[in-house]
């Protein structure tokens, strides 16, 4: 029977932003410039409820107000990080901006490498590195701030040292058992500070070793299934920098599957030539942390969560 | 200062399954074929600790195993509604496979339409119908069902009856008011049931009825804000549909800027022609409910909210 | 033994101009507004050689202007047809800038339906309909136009009434014969005129009545290939329009398989239940044209065929 | 007046195959494992007009085999490189299949890194490289073979070192001059071998030699227009290269804005913080050539070149 409500219908949650601000920042102070490429959001949350309500807009910031301040804090604070960016735009929205109580900064970084011309980096010309993205969540308000860095599109592969055995069989599983597959993923990779300090190396320097990391445990872990690879990185990361409390992953499962070649007289198929498939796809996702972890507040809540 | 932790290190949270299963269903039973386009994912919770920790499988049915389950629910108990299909395998899920304590199924539903052939609809040819996609999400396990339904990339736009005018003012504020503005959006619009009947509509016909009040709430109500249009529209479907306990709204504002013809001495333009931008914009987001509200549980945990 | 050539260095061809302006217009002339949405590409061709050779850019009108112009000739000829609107900004560059000898204006529109509020057409509210969009490409010169006139991203499915049997085999082919499948293509289709004028339907009616042909033929024709289907697509709509020279189709094969529950006890597929891959796919290409068809000259030449 | 037709209809043009077959390839012969990862697509053209016309299959060899045969060649001639690759299918099609009289395969491979664990290189790990695509498109007959091997997604950059200035000026020009901006391109480049032998440096280092010009090229030319920066990077690779008959290259010009902060009191832009802005952009397409290049045939007359 249908379940039948009649209470006061209220806003139950909000916020608002202007999203994906798409910031370039060439530093060229000396000849030999550095660019920082970024795709910025902002999240405002706070007292605005009369605009949902009634549509008054007296405490509402523009959305409009929000691009032109991420690209101006582009030049006032500069990016010395996108954590620290992040950080600079959230505090000034909850200190300087009345009705906002907290405000979400999230970051996508694309990454550059300098050309190399005759052996040399050049000074101003760059190439479009790896398609892997650099993210940053950082939420800020009075009481608390919480920083999220991670890496999504990071696809890693290894083309043996990966089996699948010894799982659950009902009536629908005719998988065979496998001691020997190509394992691959497209992995996002999330890690969340206990404080807002990232140690000694600093935001980037704790960026590019927590990928160091991923690697070198995906690459010399004999995997069992992709959920212990997962957990072992997660591991791996927390047992070397005390300053993380908790690493959260999503791996989709890029199927590999060696192509069938039974049917054929004159080729045969040792593990050597795979069909990538696209669709469907396993998908494991792991937490990792700390019993002393600090709670997490509203450190995962981004526009994405709302979808 | 840098936190440092130095708790022992666990497995915090986790999940896996088989996601975007590709799943056509044709009814063939009469010359007039019916067709459903699903794209489904299914996600286990329960006791999987041991493939995590120490890569023993004996606890994980294999995603390849919910991949056949996915189609061969197609057939077993049909798709008469996207949520009916998604309800039986989560309810398969927890009720036969052992560890599992939780399951969540995700479903993208493409429609199509019935060709028009000499006027008459053509009983076994379809054509593609809007990009919209329907999407349901059904969490279960043993104490409780939360359904939640909802439609993405579902694109309305109205040309006038939009102002946008009296919000905060600070340094970086140089949009000027507008009392008559084209406003566009992309909606995602999910709303949650308070249980697991959709009422005498079914799931297929509240579903269209509430895209329905969507878009007449979207046309008639005069917007003083994106904000308080998403208010109307989650409170018309909650004021009609007592079964349902909350909407949830994401609304990117698609911006149409009224191109600047000032500089040419041969054309003006008088609200008529605009720039479609795409990066960046606007993002308003609310969720409407009632306070007798049941509570959400895990309804809107999905794989999307671990990225 | 590797050729090695000694001849003088050319620029032996060039085009350039503003891509994918996005260009919307709203006619408000009554209550009842009407809205035309495109994406619009000017592409010049001419005397443009210094430009290349030494930099030297007094021949070339900047891209910036292109833009400019394209919302500009928005409200100047309006958009009675997106090919009629291409008509008159090729013309314009041909006949007003001196360096251009030739202009190709490509566009894309995507379509919009009119709101349904209580039963009724609201007059400026806009749904986003299908997924298709309608593609012009207008060549223009001095001495001749061709107009190319079409349709993308044209999803269509039959459920039956398609086989695949007594195909070539060679020592790779396993594949089953079949007279009952699932056809599926997502149609690019094109017509080129054979002058410049649409008939007495207009261009927009011109659309209309060859999408109603080609979902006519595709629904009706019992078809014993894509191939087939396709070349009778082409038959059709010459048939009816003398105006039109010749149709292109290109026509991916999104295969649907059924499913395979030979292994299952509980399950049986009779053509009911199919997995729709992605990749890959067949492609199949036609051209289908008349003996007296005039000279296509540059009307295919456009932006992608140089990628 | 509209021309209208009368001549016989006809099948003008066609050519099918399977598209995007996602072909791995690892060798395992030592522990130091390569891998090769590719998008194969195979285009037969000859005696196919029944199949059209009447639908009858006798001479179409099918999609499915193609596919079969694009995942045998990996492991019967192996892949050691994409154009070597290319070319033992289409002249297997041309030779072996009767109704084939010309082939065309087109390959895309996607590039991975040796993943680095402690400072060395990892033998069966491999990280996704840049998001750059390498292309390769072999048509060949019983009288000729043409080879086009190219990049796309090539993003490039620099920071300085461009200027735009001393264009045409028209009533829609309101462009200012600058000597200095950011230029930065999506380049797609293809170059076209004389004859079949790529050289000493094999198919694979002449690619790398090739990128390596376009970079250096691209990185020391003042660049006076993006059409200038093109044809000089075609210049370079003929120069060094005689085997190489042309080079075609189509550049988006990726507009960063100088973000105006005139409006702000604080903070000033002395091309420091730029917009990157999606649409529209100018495209600038180039072929250089010698003068002496032999006949281009169907050399670019590829899948994409019917859409």
């Amino acid at each position: 029977m249908s379940e039948s409500l009649s209470g006061k219908i209220i806003l139950s949650g909000n916020q608002y932003g202007k999203a994906e601000n798409r910031v370039v920042r060439i530093v060229r102070d000396t000849p030999r410039h550095e660019i920082r490429d970024l795709n910025v959001s902002s999240c405002l949350r706070g007292d605005f409820t009369d605009a949902y309500l009634t549509g008054e807009q007296s405490k509402v910031l523009p959305t409009d107000t929000q691009k032109h301040t991420a690209y101006a804090y582009a030049k006032k604070v500069g990016i010395n990080s996108p954590e620290e960016y992040a950080l600079a735009l959230a505090t000034h929205y909850v200190d300087d901006i009345e009705p906002v109580d907290e405000a979400l900064i999230e970051v996508e970084e694309f990454a550059w490498e300098r050309a190399i011309v005759d052996g040399e980096e050049h000074p101003h010309t760059f190439v479009k590195a790896s398609a892997e993205v650099r993210t940053v969540a950082v939420t800020h308000n009075k009481e608390n701030t919480w920083i999220v860095s991670g890496v999504k599109d990071f696809v890693i592969l290894k083309s043996t040292g990966s089996e699948f055995k010894g799982f659950l069989v009902d009536p629908y599983t005719i998988l065979e058992e496998t001691d020997d597959r190509v394992m691959a993923t497209s992995l996002v990779m999330q890690w969340r500070l206990a404080g807002t300090d990232p140690g000694e190396l600093g935001f980037d320097g704790l960026f590019a070793r927590i990928r160091e990391i991923a690697i070198a445990t995906f690459a010399t872990v004999h995997s069992l299934a992709l959920q212990q690879t997962l957990y072992r990185i997660g591991e791996a990361i927390l047992e070397e920098f005390g300053q993380v409390a908790e690493v959260r992953l999503s791996a989709p499962n890029k199927h590999h599957f060696v192509y069938d070649f039974s049917a054929f007289d004159d080729v045969e198929n040792h593990k050597e030539v795979f069909h990538a498939d696209d669709r469907p796809y396993g998908l494991i996702q792991a937490a990792v942390s700390r019993e002393d972890a600090p709670d997490a507040g509203p450190a995962w809540v981004t526009y994405r969560s709302w979808l």
